[in-house]
């Protein structure tokens, strides 16, 4: 049996077991694993030299050798974010729906684990924690595939947290990483079905791409995002700035930030000038249409491929507009359905904004960046859905659950 | 351009609008369609005669036959089923949370239509109107592709839905019907992401499978039914009786009727013999293991192949097992996450059952026939999912409904 396979059905084997562990027992799993982390520190930061050293040698861009490394420091901040996993709220056994029929039964609508989770990411050791935690907290087991990169570090970080579970009510079995670096064992779990449960796949879109394009396992799709900021003819010149600045530059390598600015020709006209100045100023390489480059004749002309492009960097769009219509279309058409922006003092467009655009954030006068569990309220998240299945935007524990319907009878049949 | 494109490209762009009708017009719509069907009964009998006398020249079953059979009576029921989701409660729009942020963010989670579903399904004109009503009522544009066998009566149904929609505020486009009856039609409709947000197969279960093993669009998938009932030791003998025959002969084609009955060898010691004598009464033939065989001579022996079969007919497994254990092994390995029955007068044990398996709807002493929209009152349902992202169990109109994220601000920015 191969490895994927082999892996899945211990996995599974668990679910059973991991469904009824209290909150309690799972919290406690948690903080043994954050500890077990920090304790082994070390050795972790040895294995992921390894990784260091073979990225190096491979020719690894410092930016992604960057997201590799490990410290002291890091790994405090790994442990953090379990420790934090431990103190949101536990969805599972949650009542969702209470129906008490005319024929006396009474039915109760349950939040159960969903099952076994497969997780596809790349070279970020980071989630191979982060992602173990939030599912193993919400009762499902776990699949990691991580990038071949990070194998070494992943590779230690499982093992240091499978003797920390043994330790504990939650069976080391229910974490499993998968250690075949070759592209195939990323095909077999995306036809694993009956053993896995869902995919999330976390990474690039290509990543995200291959998954949603031939897995048979249902997938949640995360993460891809062309966000628009939209500045209408009434907004404030000040608000419109700061929002637009915000969402690109405060960290532009994340899928909520704006890769693409529409702003209305009134507006563009008193104020483009200066705003496109400040984006220059902030070292933002601009990218326009035709009528922008009067107002900013440093920038280049934007193709059509342009506005379809994920910079994730400091690079953006800027198309000036006739009216809130153009707005629509232009999001219609090259949007991800992630986040949508419109800033305007126009109750009116705003609305029509906030209905009409199909997205899972649209915001009135607020930067994109706010697309984030943490900065909804929810905690940690492990994602944010860009599909409409499921769960859509930030991801946090109730996402990672299903439901089932416990029904009590005293004898019912159906006449 | 493909048939099956276009109209997919047609259907897409009437989303936005659909949006925002109100609920009063989706209504006003719905019973205009109702009232169309009746009208144009003779018209619809007249086309269906078309497809009979082909099924016929064909040697289709007479079984299939009756399924695809419309008459006056049963396109009364039909426009009456139209009626009936005019009665339910619209969800769109309704808000699902509320959250205040330190901020001042004020965020609103709405739920809001999916977008374009598609429907793959079989030979039964009912569906063609009964989806459409359901995809409708909640602001979704509907791609349907119904058996070949049935193509002339849903052409005929789909033109009186049309001019009857003509009349209303609800886009004709927004309904839509592939008409190229080859197998590849199907096949494109599997892979048009990005034109449809979701598949939903209704049939039988190659058609699911097909549906689940080759769409790359998000699926829901629906309806295979390996229903147990496990009659524990202490179970109450009459209404074991009553709830296992009842899950049984009540309607056996159906997905939640049982397939494998259960029963503990102290159960069986007392009441199978007689149990065995009412199944047969009922003109059920059995398949039993082999203690079975010794309660019910004239059974067949049951083989793995039997358990892992929905037969949907009046054909049942019945297997003795020594405890609670054994019946939770055997549904883990057999069940199709459907519904699942434990009868017994001991709460440890229903508890344990109920925690245990692993299933959309899971009952204590009561009949798996109550599994349906209807009975769980939530009225129509689009089918009942196996699976368990997004919906679970029966689906009402809330499972043909995505959510999104409202934000308001006043100039928040991300620090």
């Amino acid at each position: 049996m191969s490895e994927v396979r082999e892996k899945a059905q211990l996995a599974k084997q668990t679910a059973a077991v991991l469904g009824k562990l209290t909150t309690n027992e799972k919290n406690k799993a948690l903080l043994e694993m954050a500890d077990a982390l920090i304790a082994r520190a070390g050795d972790i930061i040895e294995a992921n030299a390894d990784d260091l050293r073979r990225g190096k040698e491979n020719g690894t861009s410092s930016s992604l050798l960057d997201r590799l490394a490990l410290n002291e420091e890091r790994i405090r901040g790994i442990a953090e974010g379990l420790r934090q996993i431990v103190e949101l709220p536990d969805p599972i056994g949650d009542t969702l729906e209470t129906i008490e029929r005319p024929n006396g039964l009474h039915i109760v609508k349950k939040r159960v684990p969903i099952g076994v989770i497969g997780i596809i990411y790349e070279a970020r050791p980071n989630v191979t924690v982060d992602a173990a935690g939030l599912c193993l907290k919400t009762g499902n087991a776990v699949v990691l595939r991580g990038g071949s990169s990070a194998l070494s570090s992943n590779r230690k970080i499982v093992e240091v947290l499978h003797e920390a579970m043994e330790r504990t009510a939650l069976p080391a079995a229910s974490l499993q990483l998968i250690e075949d670096a070759n592209r195939s064992s990323v095909d077999e779990m995306l036809k694993l079905n009956g053993l896995l449960d869902v995919i999330i796949p976390r990474g690039g879109s290509s990543l995200i791409q291959n998954v949603v394009m031939n897995s048979t396992v249902p997938v949640i799709e995360t993460g891809a995002g062309i966000c628009h900021t939209y500045i209408d003819e009434s907004a404030q010149p000040d608000m419109a700035a700061a929002i637009s600045l915000n969402a690109k530059v405060q960290r532009p390598s994340v899928c909520n930030a704006m890769e693409t600015l529409l702003v209305h020709e009134a507006f563009a006209k008193s104020h483009l000038h200066s705003l496109a100045e400040a984006f220059k100023e902030r070292n933002v390489e601009l990218r326009g249409c035709a009528r922008t480059l009067s107002y900013a004749p440093w920038a280049r002309e934007a193709s059509s491929e342009d506005y379809a492009t994920e910079y994730n960097d400091y690079i953006l769009n800027v198309k000036i507009v006739d009216d809130l219509d153009q707005a629509l279309a232009h999001i219609a058409e090259y949007g991800t359905k992630h986040s949508e922006c419109i800033v305007t003092e126009n109750g009116q467009n705003a609305e029509r904004f906030l209905q009409e655009v199909d997205a899972a954030a649209v915001y009135h006068n607020a930067s994109t960046r706010f697309t984030d569990g943490f900065e909804f309220g929810f905690g940690a998240e492990i994602g944010i859905s860009t599909q409409k299945l499921h769960a859509r935007g930030p991801m946090g524990l109730p996402a990672l659950t299903s439901s089932k319907y416990v029904i009590i009878g005293s004898g019912q049949i159906r006449e």
